[in-house]
């Protein structure tokens, strides 16, 4: 298919696509809050007309969650290969909501740029992918492989409810290629396929001091502060080097492969315009993108314990909390990791405090190989979008369902996309730019049509 | 006056008692948060109107924030010395508000004791001292000395108002004796006068490590987590033995006075028990009773950053943020520790963090003389009524405004109460006991009483 008229199809059919995007954007399918539980499902509703819309072949698939949208176009017949995509339809949560400039869920478009909760992850990301298919299907009636999708509605909650049904629906998930439109290029006119992402282990811990809040007159200097406890029990986390000092935490974390010819460049200075950052992590020896791909990580997504609204409040807190989660590379095994942390915490934590800890479902890193059919078709089709050579890069991310999906569909797996860092996903103003919708629209077009070359 | 006497005048006039009280606790009077500004006013007013109805000259005076009632009755003449009583009509907040098992503001009657927020500090304390003095001129027409009030919104704010407006009031402030029914007692059953509390230095500090929030994946590894820093740098606060690395924090901190013959008794067992406290604080070299009493403390009352809501949202926070407050004691000048502290932090937050930290007023300790007439006549009124020996003992909490109202009114201060540790003050279920109210209304009037002897 010419370029040209791939532009010509999508400017014909612009206005609608963008009403559609917006209907998209307006569910608030924040899948962590259980308040949002009936929205995330109005999503998933709207997300199954749309593919069945399509020559799709569609189901609404219950998990213990969220629901998972499954359709397929087996056209291409039984010697054909099959391709599966992945995306989401879930989004993060809003927090902190002053910060937004415009309500989350009522996208506004500023020039060409969109702004709502999801704007790039997942959900313009997975529309692209969805006029892509539809555009290929107009213009030729069918497709050059099977393609199979799998639209899942808790992402941003770790897909325990996919985790759980897969194994059931492993049929079903059988294909050749795994393509997972999820991703950032560099730069603007940077092309980029990505080869792999992190894994993730999160967990929260609990200190509990006392049966309720104490007055801080009254018991301080006599009750252990739970706060207090809590700082200098993850303080003890890191040396002076920022390597985390929990024994066995680098046990199964591999050197990085020349092979792979990864493009690592990075610059701190447009880092730090950018994104307003002048201190930097990572520990000593390794460079900044080294850090965040191919090193693990331990971030404190989230710490409370006492008062923190508006004026004083003197207490000792009866407790103290914090989420973390760990970024996970090479053969890190998100359960050896979880009890090393355990034994850490138990072993660190101030005498009397009592500790509670638990972790969620983690999941191990993914990585694609930089020859496959599908790495190089979908190289090629960016290389001519972009009319630019195409670099290998790793993602600091994680998709935590990618270990189960490559391990039960048996594809090739390769992550792409269109989003940039400046995107503020996860982030308040989150954003994306039409111009970029269009090209993500290109290339997934174009990945479809070259592998069937 | 007969003790007799005035239990059978408090049980003719307990319904009425006790139906003013609970008007009184139904103000939310929360002086630190400015949506509860009107609360707080509509208390005053109450409070006002009370003490008018009683034989005493009336003033509500405007202050920077929330008002003071000033109220004088000088019947006893320019001969006679001048008692002052202090007391607030503000409470604290109330979160976490999901741990009250009633309605904070009104308030719940089981047994004896009385559950809402402010019925022990400071509206329980506050209104027996009101009701003695009705009781106190109803039988005896006039006071033995003159009396004057000095009942303020803004005590668990800092007293930032009337701290602006004392000099200005100077005239009015003048007196021989300062009283002051904030206070605890060991145990029900264990009659003490309160010599000295502790004085306060509130502050806030932040971290700011980006312009927004970050994805934990895309940029973890790269930017430092403003969690991290935080927590890294209070860490830094204690050695190994319970010391505040601070320099010159302890400096003007002094040793206990043998001559003071303060009843030191703690007795972990109980304390364990009544709190659910295992761990304990304080400096190695010093027990529970000397760290809470006569050494400073570093409390970090609150702490936040990132996403502390249901499920997870794996952010790099844009920034994090404690609340702390320091008690001090001695001659620990609150602007030389506000000093000390902030070079402290400076200079060990994370290089290229951004830090922001505020001073809010702080005070200094205050002490009371063990053998002033005041203390005496206290002293001799709880041995009364209690028929035991009253033990002399300090309190680890503070009354900031205290330092200046000592100075102003040239007065000799005690503190004194009926309030437990248990009643649960600045927490959940605050509750006072009407036994312990009773109590109170005895020592207060016999306190007056022995003033004139």
């Amino acid at each position: 298919m010419d370029l040209k008229k791939l532009k010509s199809w999508f400017k014909a059919n612009e206005k609608k696509i963008e009403e559609d995007f917006f209907t998209f954007l307006r569910f608030s399918s924040i899948s962590t809050e259980p308040k949002h539980k009936e929205d995330v499902l109005s999503c998933a509703n709207w997300v199954f007309d749309y593919v069945r819309s399509l020559d799709f072949q569609t189901e609404l698939i219950q998990t213990p969650s969220h629901p998972l949208i499954f359709a397929q176009n087996l056209q291409a017949g039984k010697d054909a290969k099959t391709l599966i995509i992945y995306g989401h339809y879930d989004v993060q949560p809003i927090d902190p909501i002053s910060e937004w400039k415009s309500d989350p869920f009522e996208p506004k478009k500023i020039g060409s740029t969109i702004y709502a909760r999801g704007a790039s992850d997942n959900k313009g990301q997975l529309m692209y992918t969805l006029v892509a298919l539809k555009a290929y299907l107009q213009e030729n009636k069918s497709f050059p492989v099977n393609i199979k999708l799998c639209i899942e509605g808790e992402e941003e909650a770790g897909s325990a409810g996919l985790s759980k049904i897969l194994p059931s629906i492993k049929e079903k998930m059988q294909g050749d290629y795994l393509l997972v439109p999820d991703m950032d290029i560099p730069e603007k006119d940077t092309p980029a396929i990505t080869l792999g992402v992190r894994g993730i282990l999160p967990f929260e811990v609990e200190l509990v001091g006392s049966n309720s809040d104490l007055h801080s007159g009254s018991h301080g200097g006599i009750a252990y502060n739970p706060n207090r406890a809590l700082i200098e029990l993850l303080a003890k986390v890191w040396d002076e080097k920022g390597r985390v000092q929990i024994p066995g935490f680098y046990d199964d974390v591999q050197d990085l492969e020349d092979s792979e010819q990864l493009e690592m460049t990075f610059d701190h200075e447009k880092y730090s315009k950018e994104f307003g950052v002048e201190a930097f992590s990572g520990e000593s020896g390794y460079s900044s993108i080294e850090s965040n791909w191919v090193r693990p990580t331990f971030e404190i997504n989230g710490i409370s314990g006492g008062y923190t609204g508006d004026g004083f409040k003197t207490v000792i807190p009866a407790k103290a909390a914090a989420k973390i989660s760990c970024r996970l590379v090479s053969c890190q095994d998100p359960k050896k990791i979880a009890a090393a942390i355990e034994a850490f915490l138990r072993k660190n934590a101030q005498m009397g405090m009592k500790i509670e800890i638990k972790f969620h479902e983690g999941s191990s890193a993914v990585r694609g190989a930089i020859d496959s059919k599908l790495a190089i078709s979908c190289r090629d089709a960016y290389e001519e979008v972009f009319s630019k050579k195409a670099s290998n890069i790793l993602s600091g991310g994680s998709i935590p369902i990618m270990t189960e999906l490559v391990k039960i569909s048996g594809a090739d797996i390769i992550l792409m996309g269109v989003a940039l860092p400046t995107d503020n996903i996860h982030a308040p103003n989150e954003h994306f730019c039409m111009k970029r919708f269009k090209q993500g629209f290109l290339v997934m077009v174009k990945t479809i049509e070259n592998l069937s070359k």
